[in-house]
């Protein structure tokens, strides 16, 4: 039953989105003995497709140079998309049959070995063929089931960032009652990371753009900051009241991190994961080591990340933010209206 | 038998050397209900001592600006001297009287509470009256037996380089077989972490200026890099081989961070307790994501980091770097030889 060619969305080198072309021909993937062939259901969009499209993660010896997010270069024509929801097609010859029809999830970390490691960068979507197609094949590992009532668009919502959040909450130490003030807030991976320290009983502050407050304070931030404020330190002091800063979690980065690095109590902890701010920042390193400040930095999320964001999209206890669905075909549209910011949480490919 | 005036070194004001000013007529300090009168055998000089009278901790709004290590201006004239080894003279009523006569080492820290917290910044000699002088009072809680055949010299090399590089392996969870790249590791802290690491079965590299390189070597280095090399990173795999660096303390800072990020391997822990290359950097947020790299600032220690400390020191498992001894009316000196940085280990003051 499944074709041998198929529609897919393919990325021909790095650049803007003119170098996404949609293919009604393209082969689908044949799948490894350890491997299944998922029919997607839906992908979600994260920064990082972006960002690996122009080539934007620089390199150590030069910032600006053209560089993917993964250890080697792309082979282009590639198929991006990581937050892959969909069902088992194909299983590869090493996998149990009766996982055929299964309903399921992708984890899109490639994990080099068993246990706790954080996957190599060279994830589904990126080093290998993603979503953004009618078929793709994974490492039958990285497709969990998933019984649910939400739509395999709402499910999309949750890989990613989601896990990239969970990986910086676990990293941080977030727990019951810490307040965590967290940046750029009604992004994919803000908005997950506002969610996730509820569940955690933790107290999210929310720093965001003009007009998006309330929506954020909807989805579960204690109070709000609006970006580009004058004063930092007064405008967090107005919110959080005489309560401490424990933990900042910041997808921004940018010339706001000292003053964020200010408002963080004494002995608190950091952690990003994105730099859409500007990745290039001047710290003063006594201010880290006088109020001996924790910074992490955090790509991606493990298979602890991973099954903890599932058991809290399963059990209800994190809500999808589906903002917006688009067909295939208009991936395009869908990334510029996803550069626009102009929503609260995830934009959701589905195959048409 | 103890006297109501006694020689005392008097920091007069923020400045150079000329601001430390010998009295030999100074009021031997009154103690509070629950503080000894340290009769002072020997104190340890340290790099805070001199930044401390430099002021040259900056602030948050100015990295120029002239400021002390603590929370609040310093009171001049100011005794200094954090590393304190002695006898005690006098008890205060709440103090059990059969510790008169015992002899002690510091712990210079400052607690505001129980527990494992880091104390306040106003530690023994900065915020407080410290041990260049004949007599000190401090809390009873920070006066901890020593029985041991090494003299308050050397005993005075251990305190706070010592539970400052404790605090940072322990934050960096440096264990058996950690590979630790250590920068100034001929200085005070950067040599005694080089001990603490063989003593926790970790393996130490050490950055040194040149002409060291044997004397680090001699003290556990499992091998050096000449600081100011052209190539960091080839230079660390000459010495370490194929093993991957885990952790980074650095007590250095300055201009070769980002190279010392790009050394350490993927999910690497680096700390830093003083910046005296140069505390301003500009760091790619990037490289510290995408590697997943934990930076940690680290200043003094808590209670059981100098529990550790002491314990190393009176079991023998770290033996004391004493590279000179100076008579009290001589700081001023031992501050200036300090500062060539032409020695290993610690210069310490004895009160003669």
């Amino acid at each position: 039953m499944v074709p041998r060619m198929m529609k897919a969305m393919l990325l021909t080198g790095h650049g803007g989105p003119d170098k996404l072309v949609l293919s009604k021909n393209h082969p689908v993937p044949i799948v490894e003995p350890n491997e299944v062939l998922i029919k997607v259901g839906a992908c979600g969009i994260n920064n990082t497709d972006i960002w690996v499209r122009e080539g934007a993660y620089g390199s150590s010896d030069n910032p600006d140079e053209v560089a993917s997010f993964g250890d080697s270069p792309l082979q282009f024509p590639l198929i991006q998309g990581a937050d892959i929801v969909g069902t088992i097609a194909t299983c590869g010859q090493d996998v149990e049959p009766s996982r055929h029809g299964e309903r399921v999830m992708i984890d899109f970390g490639i994990y080099a070995g068993e246990g706790e490691e954080i996957p190599s960068h060279d994830y589904i979507g990126s080093g290998r063929p993603g979503g953004f197609a009618e078929y793709v094949a994974v490492p039958a590992e990285n497709a969990h089931t998933v019984e649910s009532e939400l739509s395999d668009a709402e499910l999309a919502t949750f890989c990613c960032a989601y896990i990239t959040g969970e990986h910086m909450l676990r990293r941080t130490r977030v727990g019951k009652g810490d307040r965590v003030l967290v940046t750029g807030a009604s992004g994919g991976v803000g908005s997950g990371v506002v969610q996730l320290c509820r569940a955690k009983g933790a107290i999210p502050y929310a720093i965001v753009g003009a007009g998006k407050e309330a929506a954020v304070r909807a989805i579960g931030a204690e109070g709000t900051v609006t970006r580009g404020c004058d004063n930092l330190a007064e405008a967090v002091a107005t919110v959080a009241g005489d309560a401490e800063i424990d933990v900042i979690i910041d997808t921004v980065v940018g010339p706001v991190l000292p003053d964020l690095i200010e408002v963080l109590k004494p002995g608190g902890r950091y952690a990003t994961c994105g730099a859409m701010g500007g990745p290039l920042v001047e710290l003063d390193m006594r201010r880290i080591y006088l109020k001996n400040i924790e910074i992490h930095g955090a790509s991606q999320g493990n298979r602890t990340d991973f099954a903890a964001v599932r058991d809290y999209a399963l059990s209800g206890a994190i809500r999808p933010l589906l903002a917006g669905t688009y067909p295939l075909s208009e991936l395009g549209r869908a990334q510029e209206d996803f550069g626009r910011k102009d929503f609260v949480g995830k934009l959701v490919v589905e195959v048409d």
